[in-house]
């Protein structure tokens, strides 16, 4: 898709880096904000977007085709359920999709994301082969599937190969059911390089390199893989269940955090997904590097993964920022709130990860755009001259805002409704969603009933 | 408003007592279910509903009026928030509302239930008086707008005028912020007859009674007003904070829930709302006596009050149902799924509120419809002959049903929405709601704003 050209918005309230600020005309061109004036007069020829604009807010992790699965892992067994046992459930669901049907279920998750107030994405990206565990003669063409919603709903999007290689902790052998993940390094660097090309066509998207987790990859694949590209965000799932701690622990004598520490050198270009489980040394390390935090709360919750200590993390000035993950449930309003609310509900207390004096929503929203926008390579996540014109507007006549402005429709929009009571939005300066209904809605959905009338049946 | 005449309606799934079943045809007469078949063929006339059709969710607890100070109080103050804090903000906002504004608050949280899957509601109402804390002319003045609120609205509506006396334990004197609550036990009786006229030309409305916690009330009280009609529900607020248990230790020797065993025969007469902090021994003596704990997820988790020992209760075969209590969110499906992640956080497992087995939507949605019927004590939460037809019916084209149907669609819908995805919704045999859409939605929301508007100029 090409860019669009010049654009003139004038917003009645904005997000801006420094707080909200009223009567903003931004002046867009190729798809990125050239000009930012406050207490403006509407410029002749403007679009007026009423309410509150937020700027978009990065999804620094999904697998999107788990939209697909949501719902499907809530029967009890007759043992005790948990993450592991929700996993099988998954690579059974995944064993069945081809790219075509990926394609289908990442497009239905991309436009839940976009309504949902989110404007880019982090895929994590670990399905590439065919269900017998071989390449396909296209190695990229699961990549290519992501790539295709991408182009067609207007996700921004950061694409993440993974390496998968073993089974746990100690290099054990994959299990049956990761088959379609595995990659030798060989093998890696190809599918690199082909998913590079498969994202060329999009406008603004990039590529980034993830091992996928220290159970996956040998300890001496980290700095291997961080070597094939210095500039690229590089992503890696951590510390997540506490078995998997044990297990780290049993098999290496370290826990996840600390073998990453002792075989890379944590800096911003790392997002840590997950990092539940951390001693108080390992918080404070992830901090002092720059790194991010890539939470996931409505999965973690829904995983029973444990609550992420988001209060000391943030009072060690820790990076975050907020991912979709599973995509049992996409909104970027409900994942702050559950983030906060989990805190509420260990520490007893309220306005846990707001700074003393400030609002929960702006400071909710500023923290995971920053940390989003670092984990994402891109420039996002403000509202600022040189950023990509991703935009997120609240609708003033929703029940929720009515008669509110600045910090506390933002509090309201994240804490009062069910989901992001969200109008309009952009990205990359191109209106995509209008009042609250992206414009492929019924397209995508009429193809994702299909895929999943096939999937069920 | 009068009842409806007779209706058979053809519903293609529905979840009845003993589980789902498809085909069900429903013969409705004078708002309640008089006939049911399973695997019935439709009959000549029949009105089809599409999908899974649900019994209605009781609301078992509700301060109307705080829909509309949703989003204010999440601005963090220099010291430490807290419950504490947020109760002074709710004295605040309170003390400027008049009867009107509170039946435009009331219709709106009402029209919001019923969007959200709720179809009756026990509203705990102690807004008595007015802002110089002297009784209204009409002394049920705000109960009557909580009333109108229904009647126009069609929730079905269980009463509770609440008798509040004291500031804390120990019969402490009450605060400046709590004048519009006070009666003594006179001004209670009056009250309660004044409420019961207020009710008396709705459908099928009906009035319980609620000493507000062992703070506001003398231990004594407790009996008395049990005794007052022998056949309402009886509810009350208990050890919703650790502060409140330290206090009742503190200024009593017995913990809440202790100090309420010790002053009255619990029964299946009685809702315990919150009873977040419970010993063992008060959870299983809970459980034992047939009462309701009155779970308000989302509140809980907003106020940061706790975490509810709900897979011990479970176990001890408690009854719990849930409330949508400061209305910050409003939703069935979300209170259920945070009650839920809520004890996924804590055990680190998944499914923990449900049977082995069985799905763990079917058995959220059952338990808290039986929970919650008890405590609003009519004859609701049932697809079941001599039950109200209190039908919520699951919208099989949302993203997340498409393909499903039976418990998968139940699962789906509790946790695979940012709200209950619904199409219809018949209270007492009427159809309120369609397509999503509650047939007063733009009314109600017009009187809301204008009222918004007032309070926060």
């Amino acid at each position: 898709m090409a860019s669009p050209g010049e654009l003139t918005l004038h917003l009645d309230e904005a997000l801006l880096p420094d707080g909200i600020r009223r009567d903003v005309t931004l002046r867009i061109a190729g798809g990125i904000i050239t000009d930012l004036a406050t207490d403006a007069a509407p410029a002749p020829g403007a679009e007026r977007l009423r309410g509150l604009t937020l700027p978009g807010m990065p999804n620094l992790h999904s697998h999107a085709f788990q939209r697909g699965m949501a719902g499907l892992a809530e029967r009890r067994g007759e043992g005790t359920d948990s993450f592991w046992t929700w996993r099988e459930v998954m690579y059974r669901f995944l064993d069945r999709l081809d790219p075509e049907d990926v394609q289908a279920l990442a497009a239905q998750a991309f436009v839940e994301m976009i309504e949902g107030g989110f404007t880019a994405l982090a895929e994590f990206h670990y399905l590439h082969h065919d269900p017998q565990g071989r390449p396909y003669a296209e190695r990229a063409a699961m990549a290519q599937a992501i790539a295709s919603a991408a182009a067609e709903t207007g996700l921004g999007l950061t694409l993440l190969p993974v390496l998968y290689r073993f089974g746990n902790f100690g290099q054990a052998a994959p299990a049956q059911g990761q088959r379609r993940f595995l990659n030798d390094r060989d093998g890696y660097q190809r599918l690199v390089e082909a998913s590079r090309l498969a994202i060329a066509p999009l406008d603004d998207a990039r590529l980034g390199l993830a091992p996928h987790s220290l159970r996956a990859v040998a300890t001496e694949d980290l700095a291997w893989l961080a070597g094939l590209d210095p500039d690229c965000p590089l992503h890696i799932h951590v510390a997540e269940q506490l078995r998997e701690v044990e297990d780290s622990r049993a098999l290496t004598g370290r826990r996840p955090v600390e073998l990453l520490l002792d075989h890379v050198a944590l800096d911003q270009r790392w997002c840590l997904i997950h990092a539940t489980h951390l001693s108080g040394e390992e918080r404070d390390a992830i901090a002092r590097s720059g790194a991010v935090a890539g939470l996931c709360p409505i999965t973690e919750s829904s995983l029973g993964d444990g609550i992420f200590d988001g209060v000391r993390y943030r009072e060690a000035a820790g990076r975050f920022g907020i991912g979709s993950d599973s995509n049992i449930q996409i909104d970027a309003g409900s994942e702050l709130r559950q983030l906060e609310y989990s805190q509420r509900l260990r520490d007893r207390g309220r306005a846990l990860l707001a700074p003393p004096g400030t609002s929960t929503g702006v400071a909710l929203w500023q923290q995971a755009c920053a940390g989003g926008a670092q984990a994402c390579g891109r420039a996002i996540g403000r509202i600022a001259p040189g950023c990509r014109a991703d935009l997120v507007t609240l609708d003033p006549d929703h029940p929720a805002l009515l008669g509110k402005s600045g910090e506390i429709a933002l509090d309201s929009a994240v804490f009062a409704g069910n989901a992001l009571p969200l109008s309009t939005v952009f990205i990359g300066g191109r209106k995509l969603v209008g009042e609250g209904r992206h414009h492929r809605r019924e397209a995508v959905r009429g193809r994702f009933a299909t895929v999943m009338r096939k999937l069920l049946s």
